[in-house]
């Protein structure tokens, strides 16, 4: 377990995104990767860098995140170095979040291995993701795009697929495939039959390569996006050109999210490799993901979340989030999701967790925003 | 509507019991009678002076509480005059509350005829109301301790039952009738057939004496009890001797259901006599019957009582009380009872809406009394 870093290697952590279907636990002011999701004691943020520090080197992770948390994620990663934080003006999606620090960090070294890792998901088995990890440089110096899909373990409706391709040739590459496509969210049919077929792997969102490699795919698929990356990151380095540079360039950056400006091209084009993970991950993406990932799967109970929760529950199950210090009480309630904030209530089903983020559009489009 | 206040006729509203199927609603520094249960606009102890203020007129309603709620009765009453107010230093149970109010009225006035009503129930039908407590003073006035059942409209059962006997032949009382028994709250199959059979009522816990007929009946049953109660009437109207008298006599007498220590053995022995009343009546025990009450029965409905409640309610019906001020989101939630005060949550159904009084029992054996 005390492996050295990854040559080359540099981590990104692209930390964005509200997590709307968390709300009102996620908030505009307190992301999900904010959150102790796992009652680990820290963030998800957290998590992810201790998971990526033996990798990387914590000299080696970079963090592109919003201008308004730039304290929080200061503080939860104390041994961040200030030319590593990415500070986004505003959200411009993940193409550009990435994009740019891949740009930075190849006029700072032009051979550097990046790879990127959401800053708000849950895996564990350290050991099995270095693995995968380490297969994915070895396939990125060999000149791919690299993905990490995870061995499926159920069939799952909530998460996008990878459909692998042939076996790919990679030295030190043992398990290195082809991606054939890129599949959205499945019905449960589709997906009991991509569990049975072992050619399909959960689409984690992480992305290993070249810099130079993942740039060039850039420029070929969106030359603008890729030609105000590059000259943002150009201006990056030096104080007096890095500010007038972002208000010029970055608004003006394509939103588009990076499975559609370079993941599933490069699939098209037989540039995409896939590594098998076989460590357990999730997005953590509703609150009835929450419940199952704090009740190890166990139906019937009832998970807790919440320092000093004060929770009656008598026969209930499902999950209760407590951050307002009260005393919540449930009876017979099952399947329940209660998160309780000083200034928010949601009470709905693990059956209805996903319809959360409609809620919030609602609560938005009725001028609730102070709850958001 | 401008009919006279009835002769000899004085009021008794015994204002006690915390309601605890209501928590967190109900407090114990905030008890049921001094909710706005119904969206009326004010309390339930001011819509039951509203509704005996005509019978009696205002300066014929006498208040029994605890000290504790001096100040909101008050508040709730202006018209309520001081030497109307009786406050107990401890609940000593119905018996106590209401014998004390009729020995010191006894006193004042020897031919007084009480009428003890609940102040924490909710009716409609003001005429039909009237009519009913007409007759049953025309029993008392021909030496019955009169109660008015409630004539069914479906088959409750969350009440206990009169069971009438023969029809009484009263001066004034049209429609009067032995009480035959008092039976507890029944099986479903039990009140299906109490409804088909038109001889039961609802108990509604409403009795209406001459004072002298009371104090005797209870003489008979409850002698220590009586004698006590005399004493401290004797003592009531004098500032001097009122304080020391409550001191001795207060804490030492029996708690005990009026229902037990009279009108059960008053029934038994003949004298017990029951006028149907016409009009709606609801004790409002749990929140399956507040949900009832404010949906007017119709089910799929969400009812929604606070004020400036904010809800965002997505395919879901039941009851919210909302207290706290905060924004509260259902999502596909059936026939759920979630009610959000300051310092505590209680997520429930409907279906086990009367196991709410389990869990402040939990709660206080727990030692969680200051959330109680």
């Amino acid at each position: 377990m005390h492996d050295a870093p990854l040559d080359r290697f540099y981590s990104i952590i692209p930390a964005g995104g509200v997590g709307s279907r968390l709300w009102p636990l996620s908030r505009a002011d307190a992301p999900k990767f904010l959150h102790d999701l796992t009652g680990s004691g820290q963030t998800l943020l957290k998590d992810t860098w201790d998971r990526l520090a033996p990798l990387a080197g914590e000299q080696r992770i970079m963090v592109v995140t919003g201008r308004a948390h730039r304290a929080a994620v200061e503080a939860q990663l104390p041994a961040l170095a200030d030319e590593n934080i990415v500070l986004e003006s505003e959200p411009r999606d993940s193409t550009a979040a990435i994009g740019l620090a891949a740009a930075i960090l190849h006029r700072r070294e032009p051979n550097v291995i990046i790879g990127s890792f959401a800053a708000d998901h849950v895996i564990s088995g350290e050991a099995l993701f270095r693995s995968a990890v380490e297969q994915a440089v070895a396939a990125a110096e060999a000149g791919y795009i690299v993905t990490i899909g995870i061995t499926p373990t159920e069939p799952a409706v909530g998460f996008g697929y990878i459909e692998c391709g042939d076996a790919l040739d990679v030295p030190g590459g043992e398990h290195v495939e082809a991606v054939h496509s890129f599949v959205e969210k499945p019905d449960l049919a589709t997906a009991r039959r991509y569990l049975a077929d072992g050619k399909h792997l959960w689409n984690a969102g992480m992305f290993i390569a070249r810099a130079d490699v993942l740039l060039d795919e850039l420029a070929r698929t969106k030359p603008d996006l890729h030609a105000g990356l590059v000259e943002l990151a150009a201006a990056w380095d030096d104080a007096a050109t890095r500010g007038p540079a972002v208000d010029r360039i970055w608004p003006k950056l394509e939103k588009i999210a990076i499975d559609y400006s370079i993941a599933e091209p490069a699939a098209a084009a037989g540039r995409l490799a896939v590594v098998r993970g076989h460590f357990q991950w999730d997005d953590v993406g509703d609150f009835a993901s929450l419940a199952k990932l704090n009740t190890a799967g166990r139906s019937g109970e009832l998970a807790i979340l919440g320092e000093n929760a004060r929770v009656l529950s008598d026969a209930s199950s499902g999950i209760v989030v407590s951050r307002a210090k009260r005393v919540i009480s449930l009876i017979g309630v099952k399947d329940i999701v209660v998160v309780d904030t000083p200034d928010a209530l949601l009470v709905t089903t693990s059956e209805h967790a996903q319809r959360v983020k409609a809620v919030v559009d609602a609560l938005r489009l009725g001028g609730s925003s102070d709850v958001l």
